[in-house]
């Protein structure tokens, strides 16, 4: 059965970055894995107007990991985006590789139990 | 064996607020949990035209209560987007920290058994 | 085991109107629920440039009957939007409170079984 | 268990039409049903710069066979949309009942079996 | 029981192309089948401006092998786009056949197992 949690990030400042990463930080072991679901990312209203944005993120692929942008934003034209992006396996790196935003990003973390490990083939 | 309800809210006036928490107003005493889940948010036709509106909420994430933008609306240019927001455990609280609205966030309310209880990890 | 049917809807001219409310209209008696899903709401070609409409749902949340605006779209700019709305119950009343459309509305109706009834938690 | 296979459709020139109707055309007898699910519909990069194209869907309702758009495209401001549309059963006309294209229309084509057939209740 | 990888690739330069073909490249031996959903489709912030880039996949329909465009980029007005595409079965090439980039196309890559295989019926 799993559990499933808000999750939300700022990242202000140039070159701003944080790490997702539920079994490094002392978490209880839990038997199941751990899944990021990443829906919203928003630059705040207080953000320097007409100043591109660009969030990257660092995760293990099937092979390799990889650093690849996810969203450039920009205020006035695109400060929004729905990614609806799924993060498998931490570590999972955020960072603002240009601008200084803030960038909100927004979403759910699961606790998964090894029964229901990610069998997301029905989406 | 979870039931579903259709859920509406609007915030109206410069720092209009609202709680979600069914566990509080007396909801008789459900086996399972609560979840929330926002898919709409946008501004009324009769909001100031050009005013930026911030929709904030409030809520627990794994290890700590965190508050944060989710929404930058401004009519004309940004006046609606999709969110797709899952919170699972009340309370939530929606604030509009900027602008004077009228802003309205959509979207349903689950209460769950205990047996599904956020089994989301098929998502 | 449920049913699933394409769902389409036209509100044309000022003020236009229409329930959804399959338990009324003589439905067979059907043992499980009925669910709308709402995917596009989208503005006619033959709209009238530069208007405002404005689409209104009526629908019962957990405690009560709401009025709320689901899609401001207008010609030009905004004249299309996905609203991934759910609707547990019937029945539910889309009206044009602003504007003469014409607006398509369109999703698909869900009508279940007791067995699988809006079991949704896993979404 | 269901089978699944991509699905991608283009309509070119004034008033193309395409119908999609796997039980028609020869194919194998089934056991379960056939759904059509589209995501994606947008406007070819040689599409005439500034024309209206408009997709428009034929399908049956739980009543009636109904006819009504469901993407208005223009090149330069609103060229691509996502749709997320279910179509549960064949057959579903695709017409361009405005422009002359070309529109890709990509999605998804599920085959089921008896037992799990549209059980998406739980969506 | 699935397994889940997070999915990256960037084509940069006119004409680039990439297969995405798990089988083939001495993948061990896997029972079920891969399934790739790809989510996003962006422009790297170091596109060239106003440039239009049109992403092309080819892949296998029910009946046949089709190339079609999937998303076109323009930076500054439609830089990014939500695709929720499924690929049910590899080979999918991935091809620029306008525009020199950097695009990058995200999602997730699902190793299933036969008694799951593809049921998205319910989705
Ligand atoms: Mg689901
Ligand atoms: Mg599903």
């Amino acid at each position: 059965m799993a559990d499933e949690y808000f999750y939300a990030l700022t990242l202000k400042g140039a070159k701003a970055s944080e790490v997702w990463d539920p079994e490094a930080k002392g978490a209880e072991d839990y038997q199941g894995g751990h899944k990021l679901i990443i829906k919203q990312a928003l630059l705040g209203p207080d953000a320097v107007d007409g100043e591109t944005n660009v969030i990257q993120v660092e995760a293990m692929t099937w092979k390799e990991s990889i650093k690849i942008p996810v969203a450039v934003l920009k205020s006035g034209t695109s400060g929004q985006v729905l990614l609806d992006l799924s993060f498998p396996d931490p570590p999972v790196t955020f960072s603002l590789t240009q601008g200084s935003g803030p960038v909100h990003i927004i979403g759910h973390h699961l606790i998964g139990s090894p029964i229901e490990e990610f069998d997301e083939m029905d989406e």
